[in-house]
């Protein structure tokens, strides 16, 4: 963990951070940090101790300032430096959604807790994590129309999702920066604290979950919401509920879960992610990019 | 219908009433419980002169405490008594599930009376209702990942379209007991009355579609509403409107609901559901369980 | 543009203004203004000048009362004239969803200035624009089971959408007529303006896209918001926008926009909706009426 150069990763019991770790440059987003992230969320999903990911910024003024418009090696902003004749090409990919993807396959629920400005990918990154917090020097800005560009990171399939399709084209059509108190009216975010008591506001969410509940009923809480109301019918979500509901209904975790709640005492759940969930998880395969 | 021994079913006038009755357990619910409930929608499916289907809670504690975590005949909760080698078998059905599924298919609306406590599948099996009304002292919990099991019923399906995917993964993720009030900031209901005046508000709106509305009309708008926006594009709608409007364009209803409006009068319809729906309906072809 | 009987057509800038001009007739809605809006549409997509239009009625009562119950011509209200055999055939289409349908395709930014009654089609018709303003004498009403038909101009697809499925069902099952105020509350509408500013709020959201944004990011935008969640995986954004991202970033746009952020200037955006939009572009087929 010490190799991270862009990230900070610190373990705390059942919580993980990962904290963007550029302040002087106001966190902004590179390849170097991308990469960094996919590599914690790696090791967030592989420690079954793990229960829950806060993601925030270093220092008290940015979250993450977008894309780095002037990057230390003279790189082209947004993509890839090599003009490729074919767009199907690997290098075509946006960097934003290498990203958001990986968030979205994440087994451990996860939080932001934006201490301050949000801009571009800074904001589109928030958009697949679970819960969103701010403080309240919060700004948030989609403002790839103002720079000629489109929004990114999968932000057109998650940000209608999360705030209904009149506020997501308002906030991309006009690239306005706008602050938590809108971004709370909105439906973008859960809820807004003073920039001081931020951190603790997302403890306090992440030590509910790993505090009371089971965290293969997590992992597979976040699979089923995330994925089956795309599905065509309820029947979809029928098939795989029922499945679930027969496995898991027979595991360790089931029989602690109804005998705390019997004895009126806190559970300690025994299974483990990493080799407790159904066999049948995952019920998809994942598209690839083409 | 004096046969039922876990509901009671009442009749007066356009509207049906079906309560959960097993006070003594907080009206959990059982295998009972979910086919009584079934055999009654095909009574309101089949009689005409129902209008609206409104569900309540024996008691005033209670709608409905979850399944019956301790059961009479000492059944295994949550799911078949069976082990069964192939999970496609029909024994693996979640029956909160079935319940659901059957909710979705209802011709008449249905309104939910909660009236206290609805926790697991007394959460779920009203969120196909078209309306959810609550009491003032009500209370919910999509309590599943405290169980060690996961949201049933095709919660996973419907919760995010009512409340969007951050407010649906915190109640599931937490599996937090929450009130009346959390409910109707959140969206899950549509409002909140003092427990005595719970039952008049929901006939009120029961009334409010029964006295103004077409019941050939209403069965059509409560399919179109929940089914068509998962089609890809408005397109699909506008084949179904379009066939719909030219057909009930010709029809008595339309023929009634012209004249009343232009005489300023209530209408009466004539048209029935039982042989009066477009001759296209159902366009669909109900997925079967696998 | 002068040759307009039932609409009228004004460019001011960059922001065309559609109004619906039957005052007389509460701006009834009839097949002649069907086609006029549509070509008018055809307008204002073809003319890279104007930013944004603006829709609103003649009058200072109606927004649109709906469809015209009682032609000048004496034509059967909501549907053909012809008696048709074939369901299928284009006859049977409603006229509704044919500008809906339109208006879902335009490359430019939609605002609705409701400025009165809006009931029926002109209740729908609203809904595949990206904005919708209100003056506080507005009233909607989605009143088909009133008249004993159903939704129609695509609106169970769209007012889900926007709304939810808990408000959509309840404004199409009572048929309601509500408040500017009702519809502010239940998500439909974006904001709320005493009637004599209403013209004016409406154009100070057509300015601040117009002055801050890229019309090719805009109208790239438009289609991504509005046509990408309906697919099952955040990958098919993930396609789209990183194909976006590549070809935009080497665009003079984008050129102009990092300059014009870098430099703390107003941008000057030169590229053109007419002839620079992506080569890629419509990565769709649009579905045909069968």
């Amino acid at each position: 963990m010490s190799d991270y150069t862009q990230i900070k990763f610190e373990k705390d019991g059942p919580i993980a951070t990962i904290t963007l770790n550029r302040p002087e440059k106001m966190n902004a987003y590179t390849r170097v940090m991308m990469a960094e992230i996919i590599a914690a969320l790696d090791v967030t999903d592989a420690d079954d101790e793990i229960r829950a990911v806060i993601f925030t910024g270093s220092g008290d003024r940015a979250f993450c300032a977008g894309a780095d418009l002037t990057p230390d090696d003279g790189a082209r902003p947004f993509s890839s430096q090599t003009e490729v004749a074919d767009l199907s090409d690997d290098v075509v990919r946006d960097g934003g959604g290498r990203l958001t993807l990986r968030l979205f396959q994440s087994t451990k629920p996860l939080i932001s807790a934006c201490n301050g400005v949000a801009v571009g990918v800074g904001a589109t990154m928030q958009l697949p994590m679970d819960f969103r917090l701010a403080s309240d020097n919060a700004r948030y800005g989609f403002v790839f129309a103002k720079r000629g560009i489109v929004p990114e990171a999968c932000s057109s399939w998650f940000l209608p999702r999360l705030v209904g399709p009149q506020q997501a084209l308002e906030w991309c059509m006009t690239g306005r920066i706008f602050d938590a108190s809108e971004a709370l009216a909105g439906g973008l975010i859960r809820s807004v604290h003073p920039q001081g008591d931020l951190i603790d506001a997302a403890r306090a969410l992440a030590m509910e979950i790993a505090e009371n509940t089971s965290a293969v009923s997590v992992a597979m809480t976040r699979a089923m919401l995330w994925r089956l109301p795309s599905e065509p019918h309820p029947m979809d979500a029928h098939r795989i509920d029922s499945r679930s509901i027969y496995k898991l209904s027979r595991s360790k975790d089931a029989a602690e879960g109804i005998a705390s709640f019997l004895e009126k005492r806190p559970p300690q759940f025994p299974d483990r992610v990493s080799q407790d969930m159904p066999d049948f998880y995952p019920w998809w395969t994942e598209p690839v990019y083409e």
